[in-house]
């Protein structure tokens, strides 16, 4: 962290017990300093990248993303917008994987970087490793301002998470996720991929998203009771589908970074392919794919593991009918927010894992072994 | 699995206790029969892949891979194959996956789909997803001949890994390993993207793979040890980089699948990006990954966890210069195979979960809630 970044106002806890805890229910006011100068704007313009940002955006074939940890997800995310909005070819990569092989570089090709710190080594290395390959066209997504990565960058858009103290990036992964998501409509527009009023759509969403974070919060008190059940757990698997896999892959990391519970994600459909041997009462399930089918399918796959008192905790929409049942407990998110769903469903699952670490009395804000930036290999 | 495979012979355990060991030692000789017509012919040449591939291969562009579970695997292991041999761009994506999401289809795309038996659900599905997409450029790899899935292919490459009766896939895993290295090399051969000797190289690489892989099978004595260490556990963590990740996967998936034991695997650079938190004496961590600078920084990685009993168990080459120390366990596998290295690093991970399992009684060959082919979603 950058201490110019943090004022001593933010370094207060308030009411909040951990820095965690705050910054969880910051995420409305982050979320909306992330968007305001969009929705100034009422338009996704190129400029809001920076200088040039027009002139790179059209000769922009298809994207790379290069991060590590949360970060990482946060692309794995933007994979689903970049290919469905903009219908550009994506690739995420692990920074310290990419630095490290033999690649097919395009120069083509837009190289996106996340990093909350904005000096994660291994991305910083592997950002150097992309412009040694030829790559120009390069765009940086970073919380803290006049950081290394942005700085070695053609392009920056910076989030407005403000000063993240909690080694578990809560806040900084939701503004990415916007961020993301602006550059995917972005990028749209431009190519020309937008129909008529889906840009309004668009804005429309993200002037929500706020309201529907806050709804989600609201949800804390079901989640503190869910917690109770997985703190005396030593596991944990996380589905996901799509778009949700990668929040899957998320709330599998907060509850193994802060409460030491060994959490694992995988795609729903992979199930059957290994992960459902594993599953017996100690291994609780936790479904975040607002999807009745898909809802129906899990359960189903669930059924022979009943007997050994496997239990599934589903986050459903408001507009699911998917409902409770013995082994089946439903808390419901708030009413879809239709692509921006992935960021409404990180919050049960940061709840999630505060509420079951701080049962097992773990050091929330410095978990054993973490630091805040990775910046040795 | 088809009757009409399985030969009465087959069936026969021999002086094996379990299909799946019987299968893990039938590696050199199903290597050996799946690259026969290779080395008969002394050459990689389209003709392999079925009438007309010459031409497909041709058109070719990038590569696609769609498969489930331990094939999925080995698409991953592929990838880095096609993108250093052919220097083809190459996705790799689960099919239940991909059948379900919004994709940007490339019609000079060759889609590759992986299934041991070639009746994959979700694998066929993901194949006909493509195909109403436009692509037409479709290659499958099955072990079981005139099975669903090499039926709606345009190319086909058989694996002869023979029967697999174990529901934990082995020697079908090692044969697809191989099948997808000669797609590399043709690739790459036809794109004109070897240097001169090149192809005698790997054709030398391959005669000496079942050699190599029977010296790695002889490491079963001392992968028995390890697996005492394991069998009480009920948690482990599995660590590669590069080529060797996807192994990492296989190893954890292998441990899962039939000792119930939760191992999950990682790339190593991600260690600090949150498993380290986990790691303790009840987690113990794998590293596959022959190469002495990487063992150094996971070990540095490590060392904060010294003092909490976490234990490093590492497979290193017959080169490498990593020696033993205070929680720090190192097995030599064959002086390394070059790039044939991930399919010899297959067979210790596939030893220890086999080992474990036997310790733990479970039922090896049919492990809880799993079936062989998956044919359901």
């Amino acid at each position: 962290v950058h201490m110019s970044d943090v004022s001593l106002a933010s370094m207060e806890l308030g009411p909040f017990s951990h820095f965690m805890q705050k910054e969880i229910h910051e995420q409305p006011r982050a979320l909306t300093d992330t968007i305001e100068a969009l929705i100034d704007d009422a338009s996704f313009s190129p400029a809001l990248f920076g200088e040039g940002a027009e002139e790179v955006f059209a000769e922009v074939e298809s994207v790379l993303i290069l991060a590590a940890g949360t970060s990482y997800y946060a692309g794995l995310t933007a994979k689903y917008w970049l290919e469905s909005i903009a219908q550009v070819p994506t690739s995420v990569e692990i920074a310290s994987e990419y630095r490290y092989r033999r690649s097919v570089p395009n120069p083509k090709q837009l190289i996106v970087t996340i990093s909350q710190s904005g000096e994660t080594l291994d991305t910083m290395e592997a950002l150097k490793h992309a412009k040694t390959l030829g790559h120009t066209l390069t765009l940086a997504i970073c919380n803290v301002q006049e950081s290394a990565i942005p700085r070695a960058s053609r392009l920056i858009l910076y989030t407005r998470a403000g000063a993240e103290i909690g080694v578990a990036s809560t806040k900084a992964f939701t503004t990415q996720l916007v961020a993301l998501f602006t550059l995917a409509v972005t990028l749209a527009k431009q190519h020309g991929r937008l129909v008529d009023g889906q840009e309004q759509d668009y804005l429309d969403a993200l002037r929500h998203l706020p309201g529907s974070v806050q709804y989600a919060l609201n949800l804390e008190p079901q989640i503190r009771e869910w917690a109770t059940f997985f703190a005396n757990k030593q596991h944990a698997l996380f589905l996901g589908r799509g778009i949700h896999y990668p929040i899957a892959l998320e709330g599998a990391l907060k509850l193994k970074e802060i409460s030491y519970i060994h959490a694992e994600a995988y795609p729903a459909g992979e199930l059957k392919h290994g992960p459902l041997a594993l599953v017996d009462r100690d291994m609780p399930v936790v479904v975040i794919a607002p999807n009745d089918v898909l809802l129906e399918k899990v359960k189903s796959n669930m059924q022979e593991v009943k007997a050994r008192g496997g239990e599934l905790f589903v986050f459903a929409d408001a507009d699911s009918h998917f409902t409770e049942s013995e082994g089946v407990h439903v808390i419901r998110t708030p009413r879809h927010v239709g692509v921006l769903s992935p960021i409404l469903h990180t919050i049960p699952v940061q709840l999630l894992a505060y509420h079951a670490a701080l049962l097992k009395g773990t050091d929330v804000d410095k978990p054993r072994n973490l630091a805040k930036s990775v910046t040795v290999e």
